[in-house]
Protein backbone atom coordinates (compact mmCIF):
# COMPACT_ATOMS: atom_id res chain seq x y z
CA UNK A 1 0.00 0.00 0.00
CA UNK A 2 1.24 3.32 -0.54
CA UNK A 3 1.32 6.19 1.52
CA UNK A 4 -0.03 9.70 1.09
CA UNK A 5 0.32 13.35 3.33
CA UNK A 6 -1.09 16.65 2.69
CA UNK A 7 0.79 18.41 5.07
CA UNK A 8 -0.24 21.85 6.41
CA UNK A 9 3.26 23.92 6.43
CA UNK A 10 1.68 27.40 7.48
CA UNK A 11 1.96 30.27 5.41
CA UNK A 12 4.95 31.70 5.10
CA UNK A 13 6.64 31.44 8.93
CA UNK A 14 8.54 28.14 8.66
CA UNK A 15 8.33 27.61 12.62
CA UNK A 16 4.49 27.46 11.91
CA UNK A 17 5.18 23.95 10.75
CA UNK A 18 3.49 21.46 13.70
CA UNK A 19 5.77 19.01 15.71
CA UNK A 20 3.33 16.25 13.44
CA UNK A 21 4.00 18.25 10.02
CA UNK A 22 8.18 17.85 11.24
CA UNK A 23 7.08 14.50 12.20
CA UNK A 24 5.68 13.59 9.40
CA UNK A 25 8.34 14.83 6.61
CA UNK A 26 10.59 12.37 8.06
CA UNK A 27 8.76 9.58 6.60
CA UNK A 28 8.48 11.11 3.37
CA UNK A 29 10.31 8.98 0.24
CA UNK A 30 9.19 11.50 -2.66
CA UNK A 31 7.69 15.00 -2.18
CA UNK A 32 5.81 16.32 -4.80
CA UNK A 33 6.35 19.85 -5.95
CA UNK A 34 3.38 21.44 -8.20
CA UNK A 35 5.05 23.84 -9.92
CA UNK A 36 2.49 27.23 -11.01
CA UNK A 37 5.29 28.26 -13.59
CA UNK A 38 5.33 31.84 -12.60
CA UNK A 39 6.72 34.34 -10.12
CA UNK A 40 6.00 32.15 -7.33
CA UNK A 41 8.95 29.98 -7.93
CA UNK A 42 9.22 31.81 -4.66
CA UNK A 43 6.59 29.47 -2.93
CA UNK A 44 8.76 26.15 -4.46
CA UNK A 45 12.33 27.56 -2.84
CA UNK A 46 10.49 28.03 0.35
CA UNK A 47 8.93 24.64 0.40
CA UNK A 48 12.87 23.41 -0.37
CA UNK A 49 13.70 25.51 2.45
CA UNK A 50 11.79 23.55 4.63
CA UNK A 51 13.19 20.59 3.82
CA UNK A 52 16.63 21.53 4.07
CA UNK A 53 15.97 23.15 7.49
CA UNK A 54 13.44 19.71 8.65
CA UNK A 55 14.39 16.79 7.45
CA UNK A 56 16.94 14.93 8.87
CA UNK A 57 16.28 11.41 7.42
CA UNK A 58 18.65 10.97 4.24
CA UNK A 59 17.56 9.74 0.71
CA UNK A 60 14.30 11.45 0.23
CA UNK A 61 13.40 12.49 -3.46
CA UNK A 62 11.35 15.69 -4.83
CA UNK A 63 9.56 15.42 -8.09
CA UNK A 64 8.69 18.13 -9.35
CA UNK A 65 5.60 18.94 -12.23
CA UNK A 66 3.81 21.31 -14.09
CA UNK A 67 0.71 22.21 -12.41
CA UNK A 68 -2.15 22.76 -15.44
CA UNK A 69 -2.89 26.40 -16.20
CA UNK A 70 -6.64 27.12 -16.50
CA UNK A 71 -8.15 28.64 -19.25
CA UNK A 72 -8.70 32.09 -18.39
CA UNK A 73 -11.21 33.26 -21.37
CA UNK A 74 -12.85 30.64 -21.68
CA UNK A 75 -16.11 30.23 -24.58
CA UNK A 76 -17.94 27.68 -21.81
CA UNK A 77 -16.63 28.28 -18.11
CA UNK A 78 -18.29 25.30 -16.59
CA UNK A 79 -16.80 23.13 -19.18
CA UNK A 80 -13.16 24.77 -18.76
CA UNK A 81 -13.12 24.72 -15.07
CA UNK A 82 -13.95 20.92 -15.71
CA UNK A 83 -11.37 20.38 -18.09
CA UNK A 84 -8.60 22.14 -15.71
CA UNK A 85 -9.74 19.41 -12.77
CA UNK A 86 -9.75 16.79 -14.99
CA UNK A 87 -5.74 17.53 -16.31
CA UNK A 88 -4.61 18.40 -12.63
CA UNK A 89 -5.89 14.83 -11.34
CA UNK A 90 -4.21 13.00 -14.60
CA UNK A 91 -1.36 14.85 -13.02
CA UNK A 92 -1.59 14.06 -9.81
CA UNK A 93 -2.57 10.69 -10.70
CA UNK A 94 0.55 9.95 -12.91
CA UNK A 95 2.39 11.30 -9.85
CA UNK A 96 1.14 8.81 -7.18
CA UNK A 97 1.34 5.88 -9.79
CA UNK A 98 4.40 6.59 -11.37
CA UNK A 99 6.96 8.11 -9.07
CA UNK A 100 6.28 6.28 -5.71
CA UNK A 101 6.36 1.90 -5.48
CA UNK A 102 4.15 0.12 -3.44
CA UNK A 103 5.01 0.64 0.03
CA UNK A 104 6.68 4.08 -0.35
CA UNK A 105 5.13 7.47 1.53
CA UNK A 106 4.80 11.02 -0.64
CA UNK A 107 3.78 13.78 -0.16
CA UNK A 108 2.12 17.23 -0.62
CA UNK A 109 3.74 20.29 1.17
CA UNK A 110 0.18 22.38 1.29
CA UNK A 111 0.34 25.90 2.12
CA UNK A 112 -1.23 27.29 5.36
CA UNK A 113 -3.90 24.69 6.04
CA UNK A 114 -5.03 21.97 3.70
CA UNK A 115 -8.49 22.64 4.50
CA UNK A 116 -8.71 26.03 3.68
CA UNK A 117 -8.98 27.34 -0.12
CA UNK A 118 -6.61 24.52 -1.33
CA UNK A 119 -7.43 22.05 -4.00
CA UNK A 120 -5.12 19.32 -2.71
CA UNK A 121 -7.65 17.61 -0.49
CA UNK A 122 -10.27 17.19 -3.12
CA UNK A 123 -7.62 16.35 -5.69
CA UNK A 124 -6.93 13.39 -3.44
CA UNK A 125 -9.96 12.07 -3.71
CA UNK A 126 -10.45 12.77 -7.26
CA UNK A 127 -7.60 10.03 -7.58
CA UNK A 128 -8.32 7.98 -5.11
CA UNK A 129 -12.57 8.00 -7.10
CA UNK A 130 -11.05 6.77 -9.97
CA UNK A 131 -9.65 3.66 -8.75
CA UNK A 132 -6.92 3.17 -11.14
CA UNK A 133 -3.94 3.46 -8.31
CA UNK A 134 -5.05 2.97 -4.10
CA UNK A 135 -3.34 4.58 -0.98
CA UNK A 136 -4.08 5.50 2.07
CA UNK A 137 -4.21 9.30 3.00
CA UNK A 138 -3.66 11.66 6.26
CA UNK A 139 -4.40 15.35 6.19
CA UNK A 140 -1.75 17.08 8.51
CA UNK A 141 -3.49 20.30 9.44
CA UNK A 142 -1.68 23.45 9.72
CA UNK A 143 -1.73 27.55 10.51
CA UNK A 144 -3.74 29.16 8.25
CA UNK A 145 -2.85 32.40 6.94
CA UNK A 146 -5.82 34.17 8.89
CA UNK A 147 -5.11 32.68 12.36
CA UNK A 148 -1.02 33.86 10.97
CA UNK A 149 -2.97 37.07 10.34
CA UNK A 150 -4.56 38.06 13.34
CA UNK A 151 -1.74 36.59 15.56
CA UNK A 152 0.27 39.47 13.97
CA UNK A 153 -2.18 41.91 14.57
CA UNK A 154 -3.05 40.72 18.34
CA UNK A 155 -6.23 40.35 17.67
CA UNK A 156 -9.37 38.15 17.64
CA UNK A 157 -11.06 36.55 14.46
CA UNK A 158 -14.62 36.85 16.24
CA UNK A 159 -15.73 39.32 18.56
CA UNK A 160 -17.73 37.96 21.95
CA UNK A 161 -20.66 35.24 20.76
CA UNK A 162 -20.26 36.81 17.58
CA UNK A 163 -20.46 35.41 14.03
CA UNK A 164 -17.24 34.90 11.61
CA UNK A 165 -17.10 34.53 7.44
CA UNK A 166 -13.96 33.17 5.72
CA UNK A 167 -14.51 34.15 1.86
CA UNK A 168 -12.81 35.42 -1.44
CA UNK A 169 -13.16 38.61 -2.80
CA UNK A 170 -14.90 37.34 -5.11
CA UNK A 171 -17.90 36.79 -3.59
CA UNK A 172 -17.70 40.15 -1.11
CA UNK A 173 -17.67 42.22 -4.12
CA UNK A 174 -21.22 41.06 -4.33
CA UNK A 175 -22.10 42.44 -0.54
CA UNK A 176 -21.57 42.29 2.76
CA UNK A 177 -22.59 39.27 4.34
CA UNK A 178 -25.21 39.92 6.86
CA UNK A 179 -25.03 37.13 9.65
CA UNK A 180 -21.30 38.01 10.28
CA UNK A 181 -19.77 41.03 11.59
CA UNK A 182 -15.87 39.54 11.15
CA UNK A 183 -15.49 38.85 7.53
CA UNK A 184 -11.82 37.18 6.24
CA UNK A 185 -11.20 37.80 2.59
CA UNK A 186 -8.52 35.18 0.83
CA UNK A 187 -7.73 35.15 -2.93
CA UNK A 188 -8.90 38.80 -3.52
CA UNK A 189 -7.13 40.19 -6.57
CA UNK A 190 -8.48 43.03 -6.76
CA UNK A 191 -8.56 45.35 -3.53
CA UNK A 192 -12.24 44.78 -3.20
CA UNK A 193 -12.41 46.32 0.51
CA UNK A 194 -12.40 49.61 -1.58
CA UNK A 195 -16.38 49.32 -1.63
CA UNK A 196 -16.26 49.60 2.42
CA UNK A 197 -14.88 52.67 2.71
CA UNK A 198 -16.35 55.10 5.58
CA UNK A 199 -19.09 51.83 6.35
CA UNK A 200 -17.87 51.76 9.91
CA UNK A 201 -15.47 49.11 9.43
CA UNK A 202 -11.99 48.11 10.78
CA UNK A 203 -9.45 46.37 8.21
CA UNK A 204 -6.93 44.61 9.39
CA UNK A 205 -4.72 43.66 6.40
CA UNK A 206 -1.27 41.98 5.62
CA UNK A 207 0.87 40.83 3.30
CA UNK A 208 3.25 37.82 2.69
CA UNK A 209 2.40 37.52 6.26
CA UNK A 210 4.92 35.58 8.56
CA UNK A 211 7.94 36.56 5.63
CA UNK A 212 10.80 38.15 6.36
CA UNK A 213 8.70 40.68 3.86
CA UNK A 214 5.61 40.75 5.84
CA UNK A 215 3.76 44.03 5.56
CA UNK A 216 0.71 44.90 7.92
CA UNK A 217 -1.88 47.38 7.96
CA UNK A 218 -4.76 48.58 10.45
CA UNK A 219 -7.36 50.79 11.40
CA UNK A 220 -10.52 52.20 11.05
CA UNK A 221 -11.40 51.97 6.96
CA UNK A 222 -11.28 55.37 5.95
CA UNK A 223 -10.19 56.71 2.54
CA UNK A 224 -6.88 57.50 3.69
CA UNK A 225 -5.94 54.13 5.08
CA UNK A 226 -7.60 52.05 1.66
CA UNK A 227 -5.47 54.58 -0.36
CA UNK A 228 -2.09 53.79 1.70
CA UNK A 229 -2.85 50.25 1.41
CA UNK A 230 -3.41 50.44 -2.55
CA UNK A 231 -0.46 52.10 -2.21
CA UNK A 232 1.58 49.68 -0.83
CA UNK A 233 0.65 46.55 -2.46
CA UNK A 234 0.64 48.00 -5.71
CA UNK A 235 4.31 48.55 -4.88
CA UNK A 236 5.32 45.59 -3.20
CA UNK A 237 3.56 43.34 -5.87
CA UNK A 238 5.13 44.97 -8.65
CA UNK A 239 8.83 44.54 -6.59
CA UNK A 240 8.02 41.09 -5.54
CA UNK A 241 6.58 40.24 -9.36
CA UNK A 242 3.42 38.70 -6.88
CA UNK A 243 1.36 39.38 -3.83
CA UNK A 244 -0.37 37.19 -0.93
CA UNK A 245 -2.10 39.38 1.04
CA UNK A 246 -5.08 38.56 3.19
CA UNK A 247 -7.59 40.66 5.30
CA UNK A 248 -9.85 40.97 8.16
CA UNK A 249 -12.83 43.76 7.88
CA UNK A 250 -14.83 43.96 11.26
CA UNK A 251 -18.00 45.86 11.97
CA UNK A 252 -17.62 46.97 15.68
CA UNK A 253 -20.57 45.56 17.57
CA UNK B 1 10.18 45.29 30.66
CA UNK B 2 7.99 42.32 31.17
CA UNK B 3 6.88 39.60 28.58
CA UNK B 4 3.75 38.02 27.82
CA UNK B 5 3.67 35.27 25.22
CA UNK B 6 -0.60 33.95 24.59
CA UNK B 7 0.13 30.50 23.37
CA UNK B 8 -1.70 28.60 20.97
CA UNK B 9 -1.24 25.15 22.11
CA UNK B 10 -3.35 23.03 19.52
CA UNK B 11 -6.55 21.37 20.83
CA UNK B 12 -6.27 18.04 22.14
CA UNK B 13 -2.93 16.59 20.10
CA UNK B 14 0.40 18.10 21.55
CA UNK B 15 1.74 17.42 18.20
CA UNK B 16 -0.40 19.95 16.99
CA UNK B 17 2.18 22.32 18.78
CA UNK B 18 4.13 24.69 16.45
CA UNK B 19 7.70 24.77 16.54
CA UNK B 20 7.60 28.31 17.44
CA UNK B 21 5.11 27.17 20.09
CA UNK B 22 7.80 25.07 21.20
CA UNK B 23 10.77 27.60 21.17
CA UNK B 24 8.47 30.19 23.09
CA UNK B 25 7.43 27.58 25.72
CA UNK B 26 11.25 27.25 26.81
CA UNK B 27 11.60 31.00 27.02
CA UNK B 28 9.36 31.19 29.92
CA UNK B 29 9.58 32.24 33.57
CA UNK B 30 6.18 31.85 34.59
CA UNK B 31 2.92 29.34 32.82
CA UNK B 32 -0.18 30.71 34.36
CA UNK B 33 -2.85 28.71 34.84
CA UNK B 34 -6.36 29.36 35.22
CA UNK B 35 -8.38 26.66 36.21
CA UNK B 36 -12.16 27.02 35.80
CA UNK B 37 -12.62 24.99 38.78
CA UNK B 38 -14.84 21.52 37.58
CA UNK B 39 -14.06 18.46 35.40
CA UNK B 40 -11.94 20.44 33.17
CA UNK B 41 -8.93 19.89 35.43
CA UNK B 42 -8.66 17.30 32.46
CA UNK B 43 -7.37 20.21 29.96
CA UNK B 44 -4.85 22.06 33.45
CA UNK B 45 -3.04 18.10 33.20
CA UNK B 46 -3.41 18.23 29.36
CA UNK B 47 -1.17 21.24 29.70
CA UNK B 48 1.40 20.38 32.33
CA UNK B 49 1.59 16.76 30.01
CA UNK B 50 2.91 19.80 27.51
CA UNK B 51 5.21 21.53 29.70
CA UNK B 52 6.89 18.10 30.51
CA UNK B 53 7.13 17.08 27.17
CA UNK B 54 8.56 19.83 25.44
CA UNK B 55 9.92 22.28 27.83
CA UNK B 56 13.62 21.42 28.24
CA UNK B 57 14.73 24.51 30.05
CA UNK B 58 15.06 24.24 33.97
CA UNK B 59 13.40 26.01 36.54
CA UNK B 60 10.58 27.61 35.51
CA UNK B 61 7.46 28.11 37.85
CA UNK B 62 3.66 27.49 37.34
CA UNK B 63 1.31 29.70 38.62
CA UNK B 64 -2.38 28.70 38.99
CA UNK B 65 -5.44 30.83 39.80
CA UNK B 66 -8.98 30.17 39.72
CA UNK B 67 -10.64 31.94 36.77
CA UNK B 68 -13.79 33.56 38.16
CA UNK B 69 -17.01 32.36 37.23
CA UNK B 70 -19.98 34.00 35.65
CA UNK B 71 -23.34 34.18 37.39
CA UNK B 72 -25.24 31.92 35.26
CA UNK B 73 -28.96 33.69 36.70
CA UNK B 74 -28.39 37.22 36.90
CA UNK B 75 -30.91 39.59 36.87
CA UNK B 76 -29.09 41.72 34.96
CA UNK B 77 -27.24 39.77 31.90
CA UNK B 78 -25.09 42.74 30.67
CA UNK B 79 -24.29 44.08 34.20
CA UNK B 80 -22.66 40.50 35.09
CA UNK B 81 -21.40 40.34 31.77
CA UNK B 82 -19.43 43.32 32.80
CA UNK B 83 -19.04 42.44 35.98
CA UNK B 84 -17.53 38.86 35.17
CA UNK B 85 -15.04 40.70 32.61
CA UNK B 86 -13.75 43.03 35.17
CA UNK B 87 -13.04 40.20 37.84
CA UNK B 88 -10.91 38.24 35.62
CA UNK B 89 -9.24 41.62 34.30
CA UNK B 90 -8.41 41.58 38.39
CA UNK B 91 -6.71 38.31 38.74
CA UNK B 92 -4.73 38.47 34.90
CA UNK B 93 -3.83 41.75 36.49
CA UNK B 94 -2.86 40.71 39.78
CA UNK B 95 -0.83 37.43 38.10
CA UNK B 96 1.35 40.05 35.68
CA UNK B 97 1.98 41.98 38.43
CA UNK B 98 2.93 40.12 41.55
CA UNK B 99 3.61 36.93 39.98
CA UNK B 100 6.20 38.52 37.38
CA UNK B 101 9.24 40.21 38.12
CA UNK B 102 10.77 43.20 35.55
CA UNK B 103 12.46 41.64 32.94
CA UNK B 104 10.88 38.40 33.16
CA UNK B 105 8.54 36.24 30.60
CA UNK B 106 5.20 35.01 31.14
CA UNK B 107 3.02 32.81 29.61
CA UNK B 108 -1.01 31.58 28.95
CA UNK B 109 -1.13 28.34 27.09
CA UNK B 110 -4.15 29.10 25.14
CA UNK B 111 -6.58 26.16 23.74
CA UNK B 112 -6.30 25.57 19.60
CA UNK B 113 -5.83 28.48 18.59
CA UNK B 114 -5.78 32.37 20.67
CA UNK B 115 -7.90 34.38 17.91
CA UNK B 116 -10.92 31.66 18.13
CA UNK B 117 -13.47 32.19 20.62
CA UNK B 118 -11.34 32.62 23.46
CA UNK B 119 -11.00 35.16 26.05
CA UNK B 120 -7.13 35.45 26.81
CA UNK B 121 -6.04 38.36 23.92
CA UNK B 122 -9.26 40.30 25.06
CA UNK B 123 -8.03 40.14 28.92
CA UNK B 124 -4.19 40.86 28.18
CA UNK B 125 -5.47 43.72 26.25
CA UNK B 126 -7.91 44.99 29.36
CA UNK B 127 -5.05 44.67 31.59
CA UNK B 128 -2.56 46.37 29.43
CA UNK B 129 -5.48 49.18 29.17
CA UNK B 130 -5.71 49.98 32.73
CA UNK B 131 -2.40 50.60 32.67
CA UNK B 132 -1.41 49.83 36.13
CA UNK B 133 1.61 46.95 34.72
CA UNK B 134 3.38 47.36 31.50
CA UNK B 135 4.32 44.67 29.45
CA UNK B 136 5.16 43.21 25.51
CA UNK B 137 3.13 40.49 24.31
CA UNK B 138 3.17 38.58 21.52
CA UNK B 139 0.53 36.00 20.24
CA UNK B 140 1.51 32.20 18.69
CA UNK B 141 -1.10 31.17 16.99
CA UNK B 142 -1.88 27.59 16.82
CA UNK B 143 -4.13 24.93 15.22
CA UNK B 144 -7.89 25.68 15.80
CA UNK B 145 -10.42 22.22 16.84
CA UNK B 146 -11.89 22.93 13.62
CA UNK B 147 -8.77 22.66 11.60
CA UNK B 148 -8.05 19.49 13.24
CA UNK B 149 -11.75 18.40 12.90
CA UNK B 150 -11.85 18.88 9.26
CA UNK B 151 -8.16 17.18 9.32
CA UNK B 152 -9.74 14.09 10.88
CA UNK B 153 -12.68 14.01 8.32
CA UNK B 154 -10.30 14.81 5.84
CA UNK B 155 -12.32 17.17 4.21
CA UNK B 156 -12.10 21.01 3.60
CA UNK B 157 -13.78 23.92 4.86
CA UNK B 158 -14.82 25.44 2.31
CA UNK B 159 -16.45 24.46 -0.95
CA UNK B 160 -14.81 25.67 -4.10
CA UNK B 161 -15.10 29.81 -4.23
CA UNK B 162 -17.92 29.32 -1.51
CA UNK B 163 -18.15 31.33 1.48
CA UNK B 164 -17.62 29.42 5.56
CA UNK B 165 -19.54 31.14 8.32
CA UNK B 166 -17.80 30.14 11.96
CA UNK B 167 -20.51 30.74 14.79
CA UNK B 168 -21.66 29.03 18.13
CA UNK B 169 -24.75 27.11 19.06
CA UNK B 170 -26.62 29.93 20.64
CA UNK B 171 -26.69 31.73 17.11
CA UNK B 172 -27.18 28.83 15.00
CA UNK B 173 -30.15 27.86 17.10
CA UNK B 174 -31.43 31.46 15.64
CA UNK B 175 -31.40 30.07 11.75
CA UNK B 176 -28.75 29.28 8.94
CA UNK B 177 -26.58 31.70 7.94
CA UNK B 178 -27.56 32.70 4.57
CA UNK B 179 -24.67 33.71 2.93
CA UNK B 180 -22.55 30.63 3.90
CA UNK B 181 -22.36 26.89 2.66
CA UNK B 182 -20.18 25.61 5.42
CA UNK B 183 -21.09 26.62 8.89
CA UNK B 184 -18.84 25.63 11.35
CA UNK B 185 -20.25 25.43 15.35
CA UNK B 186 -18.82 25.56 18.33
CA UNK B 187 -19.70 25.91 21.52
CA UNK B 188 -22.93 24.54 21.23
CA UNK B 189 -24.04 22.75 24.53
CA UNK B 190 -27.15 21.79 22.73
CA UNK B 191 -26.83 19.69 19.68
CA UNK B 192 -28.35 22.36 17.88
CA UNK B 193 -27.92 20.57 14.35
CA UNK B 194 -31.16 18.39 15.75
CA UNK B 195 -32.71 21.83 14.09
CA UNK B 196 -31.46 20.58 10.46
CA UNK B 197 -32.21 17.17 10.33
CA UNK B 198 -33.52 15.95 6.89
CA UNK B 199 -32.72 19.68 5.65
CA UNK B 200 -30.43 18.45 2.73
CA UNK B 201 -27.24 18.73 4.91
CA UNK B 202 -24.21 17.12 5.70
CA UNK B 203 -22.67 16.65 9.23
CA UNK B 204 -18.85 16.15 10.32
CA UNK B 205 -19.17 16.27 13.77
CA UNK B 206 -16.24 15.13 16.05
CA UNK B 207 -15.54 15.18 20.20
CA UNK B 208 -12.42 15.44 22.10
CA UNK B 209 -10.77 15.91 18.74
CA UNK B 210 -7.14 15.18 18.64
CA UNK B 211 -7.03 13.20 21.90
CA UNK B 212 -6.97 9.33 22.72
CA UNK B 213 -10.35 9.82 23.11
CA UNK B 214 -11.49 11.43 19.85
CA UNK B 215 -15.11 10.58 18.09
CA UNK B 216 -16.31 11.20 14.81
CA UNK B 217 -19.42 11.10 12.81
CA UNK B 218 -20.30 11.86 9.53
CA UNK B 219 -22.68 11.54 6.58
CA UNK B 220 -26.24 13.14 5.50
CA UNK B 221 -27.83 14.80 8.38
CA UNK B 222 -30.94 12.75 8.70
CA UNK B 223 -32.67 11.57 11.96
CA UNK B 224 -30.65 8.27 11.90
CA UNK B 225 -27.45 9.75 12.03
CA UNK B 226 -28.65 13.00 14.08
CA UNK B 227 -30.00 10.09 17.17
CA UNK B 228 -26.99 8.42 16.94
CA UNK B 229 -24.61 11.57 17.40
CA UNK B 230 -26.91 12.30 20.73
CA UNK B 231 -26.67 9.21 21.74
CA UNK B 232 -22.61 8.95 21.88
CA UNK B 233 -22.62 12.73 22.68
CA UNK B 234 -24.77 11.77 25.33
CA UNK B 235 -22.58 8.77 26.90
CA UNK B 236 -19.38 10.16 26.41
CA UNK B 237 -20.21 13.05 28.24
CA UNK B 238 -21.51 11.27 31.09
CA UNK B 239 -18.36 8.91 31.26
CA UNK B 240 -15.69 12.00 31.26
CA UNK B 241 -17.86 14.59 33.57
CA UNK B 242 -17.29 17.15 30.33
CA UNK B 243 -17.45 17.01 26.39
CA UNK B 244 -15.77 19.37 23.93
CA UNK B 245 -17.61 18.76 20.43
CA UNK B 246 -17.63 20.89 17.22
CA UNK B 247 -19.09 20.14 13.71
CA UNK B 248 -19.43 21.47 10.78
CA UNK B 249 -22.34 21.91 8.83
CA UNK B 250 -22.40 21.58 4.78
CA UNK B 251 -24.51 22.34 1.87
CA UNK B 252 -23.59 20.80 -1.26
CA UNK B 253 -23.37 23.60 -3.92
C1 LIG C 1 -5.17 29.39 -2.40
S1 LIG C 1 -5.42 30.25 -0.92
C2 LIG C 1 -4.63 29.15 0.22
C3 LIG C 1 -4.85 29.48 1.66
C4 LIG C 1 -4.05 28.56 2.59
N1 LIG C 1 -4.47 27.17 2.48
C5 LIG C 1 -4.17 29.02 4.05
O1 LIG C 1 -4.49 28.21 4.93
O2 LIG C 1 -3.89 30.19 4.32
C6 LIG C 1 -4.28 31.56 -1.13
C7 LIG C 1 -4.72 32.84 -0.41
O3 LIG C 1 -4.36 32.76 0.95
C8 LIG C 1 -3.94 34.01 1.43
N2 LIG C 1 -2.55 33.88 1.93
C9 LIG C 1 -1.82 32.74 1.96
N3 LIG C 1 -0.64 32.96 2.53
C10 LIG C 1 -0.60 34.26 2.89
C11 LIG C 1 0.36 35.08 3.54
N4 LIG C 1 1.54 34.58 3.95
N5 LIG C 1 0.05 36.38 3.74
C12 LIG C 1 -1.14 36.88 3.35
N6 LIG C 1 -2.07 36.14 2.74
C13 LIG C 1 -1.82 34.85 2.51
C14 LIG C 1 -4.07 34.99 0.29
O4 LIG C 1 -5.33 35.60 0.39
C15 LIG C 1 -4.01 34.09 -0.90
O5 LIG C 1 -4.70 34.65 -2.01
C1 LIG D 1 -13.85 28.40 24.11
S1 LIG D 1 -13.85 27.64 22.53
C2 LIG D 1 -12.13 27.65 22.18
C3 LIG D 1 -11.76 27.26 20.77
C4 LIG D 1 -10.26 27.17 20.56
N1 LIG D 1 -9.61 28.47 20.76
C5 LIG D 1 -9.92 26.62 19.19
O1 LIG D 1 -9.11 27.23 18.45
O2 LIG D 1 -10.43 25.57 18.86
C6 LIG D 1 -14.22 25.99 22.99
C7 LIG D 1 -14.96 25.22 21.91
O3 LIG D 1 -14.05 24.77 20.96
C8 LIG D 1 -14.43 23.50 20.47
N2 LIG D 1 -13.32 22.55 20.74
C9 LIG D 1 -12.15 22.86 21.31
N3 LIG D 1 -11.34 21.79 21.35
C10 LIG D 1 -12.03 20.77 20.79
C11 LIG D 1 -11.73 19.41 20.54
N4 LIG D 1 -10.54 18.88 20.86
N5 LIG D 1 -12.69 18.65 19.95
C12 LIG D 1 -13.87 19.17 19.60
N6 LIG D 1 -14.20 20.45 19.82
C13 LIG D 1 -13.29 21.25 20.40
C14 LIG D 1 -15.72 23.13 21.17
O4 LIG D 1 -16.79 23.53 20.34
C15 LIG D 1 -15.66 23.98 22.40
O5 LIG D 1 -16.95 24.29 22.87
Amino acid sequence: MRKIYAIGIGAGDPEHLTVQAVDRLNRVDVFFMLDKGDAKADLVRLRQDILDRFVTRPGYRVVSAKDPDRDRTPNDYRAAVADWHQARTDVYERLLRDELADGQTGAFLVWGDPSLYDSTIALIEAVLARGNVSFDYEVVPGVSSISALVARHRTTMNQIGRAVQLTTGRRLATGWPEDADDVFVLLDAHTTFDRFVDAGLEIYWGAYVGTPDEILRSGPLDAVLAAEINSVRAEARERHGWIMDTYLLRRPA
